[in-house]
């Protein structure tokens, strides 16, 4: 009997949250033979930014991709800081149409934080992930931490990101540094909250919560088996 | 390459928690071929109890676990109600050998809920469990429900539980239910909190969560992977 | 002295949430000699539906009403899944109107959940319902939950529905799922949240959580005494 | 037919809990025509304090009562502070039978806060109050604040008391401050967190959520109807 | 060496919010030498109301600076219930340049709470507060309550405010409710949760909780030092 | 006029505790001229530790402190795990009396977590500091977080750490690190909780939180001022 392939849906509001929240996830699933699907639902787009400023993260994430081993991967071209002005029902229609064209067991999506568009897409996500239809098969709908929009929710007033599911990267943190690095318009240098180093010692501190060198922190939101 | 026989460590205060709250999920761990071991904590013993009605419930037990077809598990044969009533250190030291000597992948333990026997159990699976010596093999920490201690937790003062993770138990919910009929001095008639039909109402309850007829659900504390 | 007759105000997203939330409530509060004014808020309607699709669910609300013995309602025609497209201060207006015509003891209004429309008709109760005014004389204002909605809340990071109020609908559960069986076009066959089965199941655990067959569960927001 | 007549059991930690606490809803139960039952669980006794010291609260206690109308009390006399150095299931067994024998339908109960008899009092009334037995006949469990112990608890680690029932005690405000009166050696005079003052400001503060000018909060752990 | 001048920004959705949450807190800086800048967000406007409501409160608030010594501040403008009907990230980059222009070390802004436009001016000074750029020198992010709004919240569901920061107001609360007092448009006679005794009750209980005679709470969202 | 000089009370349960959480903290303290008194609660002593292992961890202890400049310090010698074991007013007295003594203006303690001697000492701590007597002088109570001890909690059903007060300890990290160095029989190599490297990892992560590079972590249980 063989044994199905996974499909894991990595949700990533903006190029470069993908490879912030789940990089190690995703090189790790890949490794183990998963299909990975990328959705980058939003962009540095007019009229907010300039179309110049998309394709400079469109290029860096698809080096980023390569890193990663992604082959599939979608951009939704919705301008950044903007998805909350569309009608949701036609927002989470979108998200809903990926969901089911895929058909995913996994699916990685951010957490909701201070960041208004991951809060937009966690919400459409969890609608599109119901257990209804194709959301039947899903596993695990899981949300990731992005530094460090994640840990500028209000404390004790917003939920609070911690961690129920800690993925050991070990293997896998040299090239999730790695494609980190492609997103040069996006990553600072030390102090600052998306550089290496920062990236780098969240990824310490989640394995110290498991006993492993280097991890990533997921909040499960609904695993099935 | 073969496969690690995956171990499941069912920690259940006193007889019958084991079936009411993880019954599903131990005839699915063992037809899915895995190892399953059932610690029976505390039970109804002296001083506040008669040893026969100790006897009683362990013989009733045997009974559920040919069902469920587990043929591990030990008695610990502390005093119900009186967990809490020798020193913390040397409980948590008796819970952390079965840990250390079973070395399990996947922990099931009770919600700390209205009984004190479950908080207690509940915070010394906690301890044993940490993420270091075997304890960094654990894949899962879950905590199972028990109908209705769990439920006569104080609303939103202390935990109350929400289930993050639903097992899929619609070809197993009818030997759950022969188990627990093995309870005769637990199981009450309906209406009742230990009866049957709350119990399999609990199931479909569960069920309809995640999409599927009959379910259990688990608070996940800590999964790795 | 002539005690003064309650009026209970349900305010329903769609129709059947009234009766898969409060229906046993609806038909408790009616045995006792009460008033009860049933609000349909949203419905399915263009541009998402048809108005053949909406005609449907207000005649099978109709045939529910008549079982439940509710002969006072409104259906407010706002399109489903579309509540929040209109500025949340007419939205409220709306509300508001017809708490202070009815000027209710008792409010029962849906959980903030997974469906967007329960969230903001939570909110605009909440509104509509502060204790100045005829808001002076409410005694309860309380969240219904409904079947699989409210359970699809985000485990631990959205509002998990804990109910603090438990209502014995032992004598009115027949009643309640006869009403639920008029929702022809939104009743399922079991396995599904919707069925029947689901629903008299969660009748059950919430009994079993008050010590009686049958229960309603509710959050209770604000009782005043 | 004749309506039976209301129970009201108040656990009360140390003598005037009870008057900080409940004293308002007291004289509004005594003056609907309720049974008001007050229990006395600890107080100042050896070998923290002096037989004497317990002797005055006690005679305070009786002032207070005359004035709240209280006519049924018991003492149990359990030194303060010391409640919790006995086994849990004796403590329990002896509040367990008050509630056998008055059979309360409402009982009123401290907040679980910085004093740890409170704490100890409340979880055992949690499990005396189990809808089991004379339990299915208990209407309303509801926990009560005591300035300033409920009020220092850890913020947004420990519980935080947020009242979901307010009840209306302007009627009764004075007759509180005058029984509270009644406690000399535990009234402090303002700024001091059980001075006259503070208490009725409390009242105030309360009256202020619900539309009424002097009011009661409590937290209702479950209401059945 | 020179102690720099600390600058306090204090953001009020609408005109007497900053008075009732912070007025004792503005008063205790300036008294302490720091420069105070009230930022008057939203205002009684038309379409909802008409352009004199407005006038009346500008008025009132002006008497109110200047009682509490308030010499900077800015009136927004925007239509009150009606922020939410611009993009938000229009509305965010308002607040943004304020923070910028002003470079406070000090925030106080409203709880998010019933009334929308307190949340969404929250959550748009959250933003407009991270820790980047001039947001780097900010010491703390804290949020005020407003009688009685914020306990208007719905009690275990929305966030329930509970103070971690107890600011002293004792030799201020006399020219705080003198300010109050010049909202005569907003300040109702007691009982009224705005009535001057509903407000000096607020400032005695919270006093309470931190052993003194008066006082304000804040939710600390973050201090930096 | 003379500025009162700040005394700090940083209350740890075993030694290297203090350094985890606050070493940061003291040297930052220390450097502003403030005074820093840390207790030692507890130790590595019979019957479960000899009385050698106790002696070691002290040695290493002064030498931390030596290089923190920590100069007042008091052993409790209370063995580790078995604080709980004595009656609580007894331990209660004695943290109490270390408060009353050393009137601190800022009191540091460890997190409630999964260590049982870090959740009495944390009750104990906060009934010490109540805003009584000497404690009405407290400006502020904090707790810190220990790798990895505060975050082995239960994830969503025990207290989860998110700090709400965040310290730059850029200019101190390395005397910190050294200072850890010091605990040669607590600290283990990388990877592992209690590695330099994952202490410096945390304090990045921390830093991250705050826009700066190093930091420590605390959350706030009450600031007064």
């Amino acid at each position: 009997m063989q044994k199905e392939v996974k499909r894991v849906l990595v949700i990533s509001p903006h190029p470069d949250d993908e490879t912030l929240g789940a990089g190690g996830a995703i090189l790790k699933y890949l490794a183990e033979g998963a299909e990975v699907y990328v959705l980058e639902v939003a962009g540095h787009l007019p009229p907010l930014y300039t179309r110049e400023d998309f394709d400079i993260t469109v290029s860096e994430a698809k080096s980023a991709f390569e890193i990663l081993g992604v082959t599939q991967f979608e951009f939704l071209e919705i301008p950044a800081l903007m998805i909350d002005n569309q009608p949701r029902h036609e927002f989470n229609g979108k998200i809903a149409n990926i969901v089911n064209d895929f058909a995913p067991h996994i699916v990685l999506c951010p957490f909701p934080d201070r960041h208004i568009d991951h809060r937009v897409v966690f919400e459409s996500t969890l609608v599109a992930t119901r257990p209804v239809g194709v959301g039947r098969n899903i596993e695990i709908v899981a949300a990731y931490e992005v530094l460090s929009e994640t840990h500028w929710n209000a404390a004790h007033i917003e939920p609070n990101f911690t961690p129920n599911w800690l993925v050991d990267i070990s293997d896998h943190i040299d090239k999730k540094l790695d494609a980190l690095r492609c997103y040069k318009s996006q990553v600072s240098d030390f102090p600052g909250p998306r550089s290496i180093e920062a990236v780098e010692a969240l990824a310490i501190f989640r394995g110290s919560q498991a006993g492993f060198a280097y991890g990533e922190g997921f909040h499960i939101v609904r695993k099935v088996s």
